[in-house]
């Protein structure tokens, strides 16, 4: 269950702790209140001193909110990002012109305060989708965030991006590369409903002071999402929001990370590391859950068949519920798998919960509800699926579907 | 929200109600407690004193239960079925080879008890998965059962397939051909969970005493599918026991109905009409449901793309839960559609609830609040979305997603 973490990889700081020698070197970040809620913070600026070279995954939902359209077209032509700014309580998305005016707008106060360009300025919201941006709250909070940035803003900053979540999710890593030379990397997440990546996935701002050529960044970002935030469902919805969006400024002075070469591994690794443990926190997190499950699918013909059937099981809610329910229904992930479109005989599946088997082949039942009752009882549950076709595998994380889940969306806007 | 009644149509008897009259010539039905489930029927048996003509449609899920892989082989085979046999409370899923051993037992027994070939009995169950059939009520149950054949013996019929469901689903039909002879049609379906069909769908048996070939009915049978079990959605799960199945005996000695015909087309349209009222029966009794949700996709590209739109939207955790809170969100519709897979330009999309308009093309936004919470508060829900690309159309019906729901299900087999 827990993330396995590289050996060159140390853990500057997570979750609630925060040092000015955690944060990568160059970048200062700032989180406030500035009224688009009612109350909590609700902007967040980031800046880098240094222009730094960005790489990003957007939501693959047809339906894009103007800030997505705008930041991935500045990702993609740019050459140096300087900022990212982002506000939570409104999506500014379903907008149409007016809310790209507001997001285009959201960049130029940014880059007029910190004396960059607009085109310079990656551009997020996040909240409730329909309704145009309060301008004024937003514009005020913007000037006052760029006054307040620091080193150790990145925890304001984190809780400023946050909607339903209860809690910040962060952490600090710190790489060790070829050379002996350290980089540091650290991201924030957020995410809690409408949680089903695909392609890219919620919101994460990931900073780094690593060297990188642009391509390079953007292949380690990819690759890196595909088995971490791309493998996490709260809801099987996937909202017209997500973006992940890595800066690199280089400001640690170390070599340039090279494709292919042993530190594009080493960064790589780390940066997957870094988006498991942030994707992972958001499951946690996940709107009413009460427990956190990773299914563990083995033996699949390919990884991709094994991705396939775990993110069927993670987003049945016959699953979902019986584990809400603390019931071993493996039939019901039997179910699930067999409308997955992964290729297996159903009489080969095994399936155990927290190391107790469940089911062996040929449907050979070994249940002891007794003992299924008490592992069931943990909050954090571990399936193992064993598809017995190949050596394809996959993680993926999801948690209950619960009676908190429908009351937090029964009564969202209201 | 009614479903249109075609006017060569007529309906002799709906839910609790039942005649002699009513039932297609030559058909006789038992339901009774045997002892699969501590108490209500659980035992259904169906007899056409005629070889019958079958045509069927299953589950599409790899995992099916063994007496779905008998039932397909069959109807496959057969020219001839004579009898139906299905017990609720246990699903035999899962069960590997004995299931399929008893699967074989209960059509041999059957066989037995009515004079008839094995071959000639479609053989289903429904309910918990993994665990084997109790052979020795089930035999005593069907040798009762053959002993209480009936022509009104449809209503206990039709209670004996039952699981989580709160009331029987059946309705009788009398449809008239171009001859001026009127031939009859009934069917039961049961279903409240686990219900997402794809090609085939939940149980249903129909009967009719129309004179048909085999690959006709069959054809008739698919038509009808596709655009009424196809188009329900209760959680979005498929189940591994699925199947649609109907009887034609002939009984009513009226004309062949040939393929291409005015008559072809008069009996598929009763047809569909028939397992469309069926299929809105089984959402209404969705598990937990307080609202019963048609979806009306229009202007999609395609008719296809417009069953992707609303199954897509049919399936939104997030708009269910929406519907349960009396939430006009459609912030929710537009991302499903988003993820769906159908073409459209978001800035086109209409959106409307029970006739009040809430979205407008280029996200004009006319939801009135009050308004909209007025019409949310009736139990039933026409969402109508235009899609304004094409010609494309649609319906889906749905349920709501409800605590009563995460209840059921965490505690299904406790």
């Amino acid at each position: 269950m827990q993330t396995p973490k590289p050996e060159h990889v140390s853990i500057l700081a997570a979750l609630d702790q925060e040092t000015a020698e955690a944060t990568p070197k160059g970048f200062s970040f700032a989180g406030l209140h500035s009224g688009v809620k009612n109350r909590n913070k609700d902007l967040m600026l980031s800046y880098s001193e240094h222009p730094a070279i960005a790489a990003g995954v957007f939501t693959t939902n047809v339906v894009k909110a103007p800030p997505v359209v705008l930041s991935q077209e500045f990702v993609a032509k740019s050459n140096a990002i300087r900022a990212i700014v982002c506000n939570s309580g409104n999506a500014n998305a379903c907008t149409g012109e007016p809310g790209m005016k507001d997001a285009k707008a959201m960049a130029e106060i940014t880059a007029k305060a910190l004396k960059i360009l607009p085109e310079e300025v990656v551009v997020s919201s996040t909240g409730v989708i329909g309704r145009l941006l309060p301008m004024e709250p937003i514009k005020n909070g913007i000037l006052q965030a760029s006054q307040e940035l620091s080193p150790i803003g990145f925890q304001n900053a984190a809780a400023a991006i946050m909607t339903t979540d209860t809690f910040t999710k962060t952490l600090f890593i710190e790489i060790e590369l070829v050379s002996g030379k350290k980089v540091k990397l650290c991201g924030m997440a957020k995410g809690s409903g409408m949680i089903h990546p695909n392609m890219a996935t919620m919101l994460a701002f990931l900073s780094t002071d690593a060297t990188f050529e642009k391509s390079v960044l953007q292949q380690a970002l990819s690759e890196s999402n595909q088995c971490s935030f791309n493998c996490i469902s709260v809801d099987g919805d996937t909202s017209t929001n997500d973006m992940v969006v890595v800066l690199a400024n280089g400001a640690a002075q170390a070599e340039l990370i090279e494709p292919g070469s042993e530190n594009y591994d080493r960064f790589q690794v780390a940066l997957q590391y870094l988006m498991t443990v942030l994707g992972k926190l958001i499951v946690l997190d996940g709107e009413g859950a009460t427990k956190f499950i990773e299914l563990n699918i083995e033996g699949a013909e390919t990884d991709e068949d094994a991705r396939l059937a775990g993110k069927t099981v993670a987003t049945s809610s016959l699953f979902k519920t019986a584990l809400f329910g603390e019931d071993a229904n493996w039939g019901r992930i039997i179910a699930a798998l067999g409308r997955s479109g992964a290729v297996f005989n159903p009489a080969d599946v095994e399936v155990s919960f927290n190391g107790l088997p469940i089911l062996q082949k040929n449907y050979d039942i070994v249940i002891k509800e007794e003992e299924a009752k008490r592992v069931l009882k943990e909050r954090l549950v571990e399936v193992h699926i064993k598809l017995g076709e190949g050596s394809g595998s996959a993680k993926v994380w999801t948690c209950d579907l619960t009676d908190g889940y429908i009351h937090i969306n029964a009564d969202y806007r209201t």
